[in-house]
């Protein structure tokens, strides 16, 4: 993997952007998280009157080889399907990019399916879908640069179009599994508290997959860094968000981390350049066991805790607005003396 | 006071609704809390093609004579540069609204300043502020009826317009501590853990306006009903906004709750009409102290949490296009049949 240059953020800019803040009339800090995210925004830009442009949500799709030993309450076929759906415009993400002007971008990166270059998707694929991670790496060191420059690619493509801030989704049966094993590996918090329901597994089938899993942890020999088990448990789609993380980040954009599986990339990312937290707005808590963990692991407290737990990308882009806001308020509120408002605090 | 006529819900129209939404091609509960909105709003407009239409903020603004004690943090006269903030559009509620395409209604009820007719604010002044309730009812009975009657009238307007959605915020230098009063005295909950810092009190003036309310709290010598409680403690712009959400109820509208004191608002409306409740969406769990556990109280889990503590209706109009994705779910998404996607759930 080529070095990506992610540089921390110029903390000239924080004082500028806080004194701005403390400036809008109103009690201080009445503007709780958007405050915060304002002034994120504004030093990542540079910029006291900062601006999103062009708003882009990738969802990068691809199967799973460790769908075989029956670890998800979803048949495989699902994976081709939701593509489908997406494509035609009756996914969750698709109404949720419509209503907040968010361009959405597919890419298929493994799917086990010949969708014959049907228009709307971007044809990536790898291989139809990964190894079985239970006896062996799912993604050979080849595919893993491959999937890593795709990931890449695409974010550059969206910033040449002039975008300055990207989320991403995935759809892939199977991959919060993948996100479990990377999570438990990655930050020894138990597999136990890693592994969750999925789609919707029942107790039994919950069990399954932690056995499954077990024993996967159990045949890994590799050497525990990042890239060693994002390349045994990952899947393409993930590989291809871990390396579209990077890039975005290099290219100075804000990025929008969805749930569990988005997190759990990032995860991977941050292990090697933990600068690119400071890139990062995490969106949502989601409805997956093991992400309350993870995200507590990180520091993180994500703006929406609705429950979900669709993936594609809906977490982020439900919390898109509140960017939007956030980017308002240092642009739109009047200033104390603009307001001609008695400065109550100092 | 004439009796509201609040009807409920047509539980014919929940098995519907909950059908619908299970049969949308995603798995089962994963769009968590934008399912259950749709669900309340389906069964709400008995359409399971529901529609918001023409969305009003209205902004309720008074003063109250217990200032004059200095339990407050921002004098008395922010209350009216806020107003003049709101009508130039550089307010808090202001880029919220243009955001969102919320129509925003600004209402003087009671505000110490003459506005000389200024343009954009509906000028129903009943009084230039209540009276101070540390020694006496803030309110007459008289006064009561009158805000009570403004704040349906205000709702009747929008809704003949085409409204069905509608939010309330307020403007009120100290109405926080009305609404602690509200809310000690409805609920039993002990003052202490209503009262908090309203736009920011530090430690010292937190401990006077504690005590000044445990005074107004002891003084009171009335029979604890709703009423009697309101007409004491509260505000006109508080009075108001209890007529409009019976109203907004009894015309069949959705009522989006903000923060603290629209929560103390419906509180008292909750003891006099709890069907109300079905017609309510808790938008956002502010900062101020007592709303936690107000809202505990009353079993609503808010759709945001954002630390915001601005008022004039911020939260509610934060969380509008999660009502606007809970629709767009109802409307635009694929069925399992129209996606011909595999259903791997019963």
């Amino acid at each position: 993997m080529r070095p990506f240059n992610i540089k921390a953020l110029d903390e000239l800019w924080r004082q500028k952007a806080i004194d701005k803040v403390n400036n809008i009339a109103k009690p201080k800090g009445a503007l709780g998280q958007l405050e915060e995210l304002a002034i994120q925004i504004s030093i990542l830009q540079k910029s006291l009157t900062p601006k999103l442009q062009k708003p882009c949500n990738i969802v990068f799709c691809s199967d799973h080889g460790i769908v075989e030993e029956g670890i998800s309450q979803s048949p495989k076929e699902v994976t081709w399907q939701v593509v489908y759906n997406m494509l035609s415009g009756g996914a969750g993400i698709s109404f949720l990019c419509r209503q907040h002007a968010v361009e959405l971008m597919l890419v298929d990166v493994g799917v086990d399916y010949d969708f014959k270059g049907v228009k709307g998707l971007l044809d990536r694929k790898i291989r139809r879908g990964t190894r079985n991670y239970l006896y062996d790496y799912a993604i050979t060191e080849k595919e893993l640069e491959q999937a890593i420059g795709i990931g890449a690619e695409c974010v550059t493509d969206i910033f040449n179009k002039g975008s300055n801030v990207v989320s991403f989704g995935e759809m892939g049966i199977t991959n919060t599994a993948s996100s479990a094993m990377l999570m438990t590996m990655l930050t020894d918090i138990p597999l136990k508290d890693c592994v969750g329901r999925g789609s919707g597994l029942d107790d039994q089938g919950l069990a399954h997959r932690y056995e499954v899993l077990k024993r996967a942890k159990e045949n890994y020999q590799g050497d525990k860094s990042p890239l060693d088990v994002l390349r045994y448990f990952g899947g393409y789609e993930m590989v291809a968000v871990f390396g579209a993380m990077l890039r975005a980040a290099e290219l100075g954009m804000l990025v929008l981390i969805d749930g569990f599986i988005m997190t759990a990339c990032l995860l991977v990312a941050s292990k090697l350049y933990p600068t690119i937290m400071e890139y990062v707005v995490f969106a949502h808590q989601g409805d997956e066991a093991g992400h309350k963990h993870l995200l507590s692991y990180l520091g993180a407290k994500p703006l929406l805790n609705l429950d979900l737990r669709l993936g594609e990308g809906t977490g982020a882009v439900c919390a898109y607005p509140l960017l939007v806001s956030a980017v308002a308020m240092m642009n739109e509120m009047a200033s104390f003396e603009e307001a001609k408002l008695t400065k109550y605090f100092n």
